[in-house]
This record gives structure tokens, sequence and C-alpha cells, in this order.
């Protein structure tokens, strides 16, 4: 590992006043080895980002060639072929955005698996990306979209806008190795989506947020949360995040959790504890504690079991009460839902 | 202020039956001034609605220049070009809507901002329209899909059938200014969707519903519905609509109300309510109401709450009691999820 | 009824070891009569899949155009002329399918309501499949797909990535008459979906599962579910499938049911069931009998409550019991959300 923390070369997309829309990286790599680094510095120069022009990347293919190499020097010789603008992004260290180029490079190194969530610095990511209509001919500013639209319709031509967002579908950037994703606008680029993880249509999974693989995720993983391998998530299950309700308490499941249907989940869960179907648990629930004759023995705020193993939230069908037991038996996750559904 | 009720020429789709599929109105105008309305009475005439000719087109053009209304001008201008028919809508006043254009433009009226839910007559909108196949190659009749299906596969290539529906998505005709809509299939054209709205992926907003703005929907907006500036709902709320189970009540949010995730609302809301995370309140509910000291002083149905304002709906975890306390607090709202997220 | 079980001939897609991804059937026969199976036996040969070469088909379209089959002719004739690979598949019996076409044929079967859900042996149907990427320019195979991403970029296409699993949208293959789906990506090929059943944004069928119709479908059919004539599902609603969490029993519901919005199902319902809008009932939740007077009675497991017909679920929300009542008035159901909404 050499001093640079990440090196990309992309092909984007500018608007008309040639500002970048978004710029999608076949490659990026993090923390590249020091002799790599110093090719890149030696032909790039000292910028953080810069658009490399054909002389450059001649060079740098050469000089990648010659050092061993390859696979990066087939990845710029391809990209000298575009037709679109480039773009270099030298990260020097793990900084803050400050502009499209190192905002998209920060959300790819997520979703490549190079970082997992909060593994880098995404400050004022929202304040660097720019609102873009997402389309079926591309990337298109959103200011540039009403004549867009019409130019269309007047040629007998159909421009279908799937999303209107900072963040895109990762899908059209990487497909990590190893899952399903059925409905792909509902996980965003920037998602860390682990091998044999499966996001069913009722599914999602925002930016800097993820799972360890393998997941079956039916429900929301909200920004910041994290889930653990084999944990699993039910249909229209709510995980509060840091930017809606969670607050700055990052929400996460350990191993083999089941969040049941329709159920919600305001707190950090260790290992292996379920949450019945249908059930909200908020930090502020309070919840009655079972002994393992299943009588009360205390009363607790949900928060206060943050991060214990092996717990089970119901709520008793006959006195309401929110009630939690300890779940010895480890959830068995049906082998077939991960390896189908 | 003249005596027209609204004006449009848009370009639409045509079925083998030359029946009108849909419309695309670029500039719809609601009450034109009488000068305006005089020119285009003068030149189109009297029908309410007609398939406008080229000469009329050029003498609209010509004429609109001439009075001062440059932008109409352009338009037409622009419409004269379009290889898709063309019609011109002239409503005298606001009345149910009697052919597809007429549709179209009622439901171009509300997304454009032009109306609020409930502002204009959409009585009978359902039987007015065609249930359409909206694909990536346009929109296409029902009917003649199966043959446009098999002719595609034939020659290698690929229609997405994305929606099968009497309602297309809002963006492909209007993307109105200051929003995001993080999943564009889940916002129908007739939505009325105010500046500053961001609408997530589970986020839903029917025709003739809305938000004011600024607005974070994560939750299901039904037709009909209404909700104030600075009201959140969360993820997988939902809202009962006139259609789906509210009746004949009108249900709406006002100003700085919090719809927790996958909580529902069945009654009208006042300024600053509070539904918790996971709680459904319909309209029969019997609410415990609670004085300062948290003690209970009466039972009421939550009909009878509708409108008020300052109110916080939660289930005791103990007791399994659904609660109301008076929210003194006002909600106060995360600004960086108005601005982003 | 002849001894065949099933015959299709389709057209599909290859990857690039010649491997098939999908294939799309246009007009697929259940229990073809005995003549047409001589015929498809006597020029196809014996085979239970075959790629049928120009020969064969120039056969095949004479040989039943003279046996008096002219739509089948028909149809073979316009597949003569393919860019694509064809394939014939004739199913002696209702077996396990083995190959990607068999798995496709099956889920035909479903979709063209020929069969209904559990209707045909889908063992080992997702082993079967290939996990696919399914795009604006057709079905990729996942392997393949990082590549033709950064071809289409280099080349300033784009290639828009809607799905990634082993199941497609239903509506890109078959759009059955009477039916209205808002977000078509939210049901799968192999869903039954009957005759005025409407699926709104939010609702969802899955493979093996569907509904009689008319239905209104704004929450989840999970796997093997099945939903009888005038049943609603209320938005977000859950049933549990046979995949995920429902186990071995199969959930499903009788007629004129209405599961509310937010409300889950763990049971089969029989006719004229209503469970309340944010209550989910699980196998094994206590339910509290009420007498006509609204007194308890007895507590049951909810479990013992399956298929009944006429039973309202509720939570109280005063003791935050789960409650049941015997439901006398049959749900009735509003006639406009059938044809419309």
């Amino acid at each position: 590992m050499g001093n640079m923390y990440s090196f990309a070369i992309g092909v984007g997309t500018k608007n008309r006043n040639n500002d970048w829309l978004e710029v999608f990286y076949p490659a990026p790599v993090l923390h590249p080895e020091q002799a790599l680094a110093d090719i890149l510095t030696a032909i790039l120069g000292d910028a953080e980002e810069l658009e490399p022009n054909p002389e450059q990347l001649a060079a740098l293919q050469i000089s990648l060639q010659d050092k061993g190499y390859g696979e990066q020097a087939a990845a710029v010789a391809q990209l000298k072929t575009a037709e679109r603008p480039l773009v270099a992004v030298l990260l020097k260290k793990d900084s803050a955005p400050t502009s499209v180029p190192q905002g998209y490079l920060k959300l790819h190194l997520l979703s490549h698996r190079l970082v997992k969530p909060h593994g880098t610095d995404l400050s004022g990511i929202f304040a660097v990306l720019k609102n873009v209509a997402w389309t079926n001919v591309g990337a298109i500013d959103i200011e540039e979209l009403p004549q867009r639209l019409l130019e269309a319709r007047m040629a007998g031509q159909t421009i279908s806008v799937d999303c209107v967002d900072k963040f895109p579908k990762m899908v059209d950037y990487i497909v990590p190795t190893g899952l399903r994703i059925a409905d792909t606008s509902r996980v965003r680029l920037g998602a860390y989506v682990g091998e044999g993880s499966t996001v069913m249509h009722e599914g999602f999974i925002n930016f800097n947020a993820g799972t360890e693989g393998p997941n079956m995720i039916e429900g929301r993983v909200s920004a910041g949360v994290y889930c653990g391998a084999g944990s699993d998530i039910g249909g229209g299950a709510s995980i509060m995040g840091t930017l809606s309700g969670g607050g700055t308490v990052i929400i996460s499941m350990g191993e083999k959790c089941l969040l049941g249907a329709n159920a919600g989940l305001g707190i950090p869960l260790g290992d292996r504890c379920t949450v019945e179907a249908g059930l909200y648990i908020t930090a502020g629930t309070i919840v009655t504690m079972l002994d393992d004759q299943k009588q009360p023995t205390s009363k607790v705020k949900a928060r206060d079991l943050a991060g214990k193993n092996d717990l089970l939230f119901r709520r008793n069908s006959v006195t309401g009460t929110v009630e939690c037991l300890t779940n010895k038996t480890a959830v068995e996750l049906n082998a077939e839902l991960h390896a189908s559904n």
C-alpha cells in the first residue's frame, strides 16, 4: 500500500454548462501500491482531479503496461476510445468529496465493496452531488429536461424518466458478484451489497448502508445501517436510519437476526435476535423482560438492550405488552431463501 | 382573467383506430386572459377540442406573436414540427372531462401546480381514460401490445413494459421545480408535488393528491390526500384515500406533522401532530386522552379528533392502549432531510 | 385432450456460451389435442426440447395449416422470421423443469392463465433458471454485463439495468386481458393474475401465486398465495409465503376478504374475512373470541381459525388484545375500486 488513498479514471456526463452530472468508473482502486501511484503522479501530475488529454492517456497506457499493470493498462486503452468526457481522480487521503467526480468515486468504493459503510468520508456529499434526471437516454440535467422532453416528443421519440435524484441506482454502475436485486431502482449507488445478498422487490438499500451477505432483504435498509451475515429483513420492515429518525445512533444488526415482515427497528441488535412480524421497536419503547418461565422480571427502555444477543421481541397478543424473551434457539434461516426466492 | 377556464395545445399518441391514448401539453394555461382567449377562439373556433391543421397553427403563431404572447407563439412554432398528432383543448368552464385530451389537461393542471388537489373537476375520469401499456417505445394500446411484443422479439429488439394503467407517471410529462423523486413510477400524472418535496423510493403520490412542500415523503399519499408544509410521511406509512378505505372524508395533514414509519392514518390531522412509528389510527380507533401528567382523562373515537392541532398518538407499550398526548413541542423537522436524503 | 402435457415454440436470448437466458413463447398450449400432438411429434421428433431448423419450421407450418390449426400455423410463420434463436418444448407430462426453456414454459402456463398456482410442477426451478440482468436492451448474462456496460458507455449509449434476478417481470411476456398493473416490476413471470385484477404501485405478486379476479391488490402476494374473487389486499399489507415465513402451510384467502393497509396474514382465510389495518395475524397469535355482545368467550391460536368464514380480526385499542368477531356483514367492496383507482 502506498500513500495515495484512491485512484480511478472514469467516463461521465456533463450538462450544457460543462458541469459534471455523473461519472462511471469501471475499475476504481483503493490504496494503490506506491509503484502504481508513482506512475499516476508522474504522468497525470499532482492535481486531485483532472480531465486527461489523449497524450496523457497514451503515456499512461504504455507506462502501466511496462510496469506490469496490464489490467489497468487495458482499462485505459478502452477509455481512450470514449466519445464522452473522461476524468481522473487521485485522492491523496480520505477527505470529504468536493466535486461530482470525487463524490462518485466515494460511492463506487462502497458499491465495489472496497470499503464498508462508514468506511469512507462522505461529509457534505448531498451538497456536492447534482439533482439529475436519470432516463433511458442517460443522465440529463434537471434544468435541461423540459426542452429535451419536448424535442423527443416532436421527433416521435420517448424519453422515460426513471429517477429524479442525486443518487443513481447502483446497478447501472456496478453489479457486484453473487447477488440478485429484483427491482434495481431500490438500491442506490453507494450501497454495499455483500456476496449472497438477495434484495426482493420490497427491499431497499440506501447509500452508505448495506449487507455483509448472505442476507435476504425484503425491507428497508436506511442510510447508515449495516446487516450482519445471515440476517433477514422481512417484507416491508423498516430500519431507522441516521437521516430519518434514528438520530445519531448508528443502527445495525448482528448475524442471524430476523426482522419480521412489516416490523420496525430503532435500536442496534446483537446476534441471533428476532423482532416479531408487525412490531415496531423504537429506542423509547418500554420492554417487559420475561424469564425462562415467561414471567415478567423487569421493564427497560429498548435503547438499553442495544447490541445484546439472543433477544426475541414480541407484542403479547392478549395483553398488548411489548415483551422480550431470550432467544436461545438461534434463528435458523432457510437455506433456500438465500439460494433462491 | 378572461372567461375561459383552461387552454392547451399538445402532442399525443393514438392507437390504430385513431383513438387518443395520451396527450403531452408542454405549456397548459389556466384562466387565460381575455385577449389570449379571443385570439384562440378567433382562430380555432368555438369547439372545446379540435385537431388544429397547419394553417390554423401558422395563423395562431403569427397572431400570438403580434399580440405579445411570445412564449405561447414559440410553443406553437415548436409543436408545428411534430410528427405525432396534435390536439387543442379550450375548456370554457371547469366541467367533468369527457375525452382523453380533456382528462390529460386536467391532470396537467394539477402537476403543473396550476390547481391544487380537489381544485378541478375530475368526475368520471376513470371512465374517460384508456388503459395503456407504457413502454420504452412510448404508449401502446393494450389491445395492440401482444403483436407489438412479438414483432419486437422477431426483430431482436426489446419492448419493456413499465406500467399498464390509465395513469402514466408524472415525470414523463412534467418535472416541477425543486423536487426529487427517487422512483418516479410512484408518482402519477395528476399529483401536485410542491416545491421542496422529496419522494423517496417507498414514497407514493396518487393523482388529485399532493404536498404543499417542503415535505419528505417516504410513505403513501393516496388519492385525495394533501400534506401541509413541513410534514413528513415516514417509510411505508399509509394514508387512507377516498378511493380506498377513507370513505367520503377527505384526509389531510396540516403543517409540521410527522407520520412515523409503517404508521397509518385514517383521519385528517391539524398542525404539529405526530403518529408514532408502527401505529395505525383509523376513524374508529378508541383513543385514551392523557393529561399533562400522562394520566387518562377520557376516551374518544379518533374521528372526533379530526383536524385538531398538537396531538401525539402512541400505543402504550406496557398496556397496549392507544393514547393521545398534547404535543406541545412542535415537531422539529431535520432541515437536512428536506435538503437532502 | 391428447397425451401431451404442453407444447410451445418460442424465441429467446442466449449468452456467449450458447446457454439459454430466457424464452418468450407467444402462444403456449396446455394439453394439446392428440391430432396436434401427432403433427408436432411427426415433424419435431420425440425430444422434449429442440432448436427447430428452418426445414422443420416450414414443414410444421404447412402441416398445421393443412390440418386446420391456422392460428398455430400463423405463429410458426412469424417465428420463422426471428433473428434470435428459437426453441420448441414438448412436455410429455407435468414433470419438474430441467432446463431454462422448460422453466419458462411452466411460468408462461401460469401467466397465460392455463394453470392456477400450485397447478404445475415447479420443483427445482430456482436451480434451473439463470440469474440475468434485465435491461433496456434485453436480457444480458450477469457475467457479461460489466463489459457490456463499459462498451455502451464508450459509445455514448445507455444500458439501464432494471432487474437482476432469475425471474423477469410478467408483462414483458404476456399482459393478460382485463387488468392494470401500475408498477410492472412488481409482478413476476409465473404470476397468475385473474381478469379484473388491479395491482397498484405497492402491490406485488410473486410467481406461483395470484388472484382469481376481480381483486384490488395494494400489498404483497407472496409465492404460493392465492386470493379469491372480490378480495382486497390493502396498501403495504403482507401475506406470508411458503418461501418466507409461512412454512409448509399454503396461505390463501377466500372470496370477498379484506386485508387492511399495513396488515399481515400468516394463516389461510375463508370467505368474507377482514383483518383490520395495521394488525399482523401470525399462526401463533393468541386470539380472543368475542360473542355477539362483544364479550370474550375463549382464546384460540390463530392457526385454529384457518379457513373459517366471516371472521373479523382487530386489536382492541383500549386493551391491546387481539380479538375476533364474527363478521356477519359481508365485506362490501367498492365497485369503483375494481373498475378504477
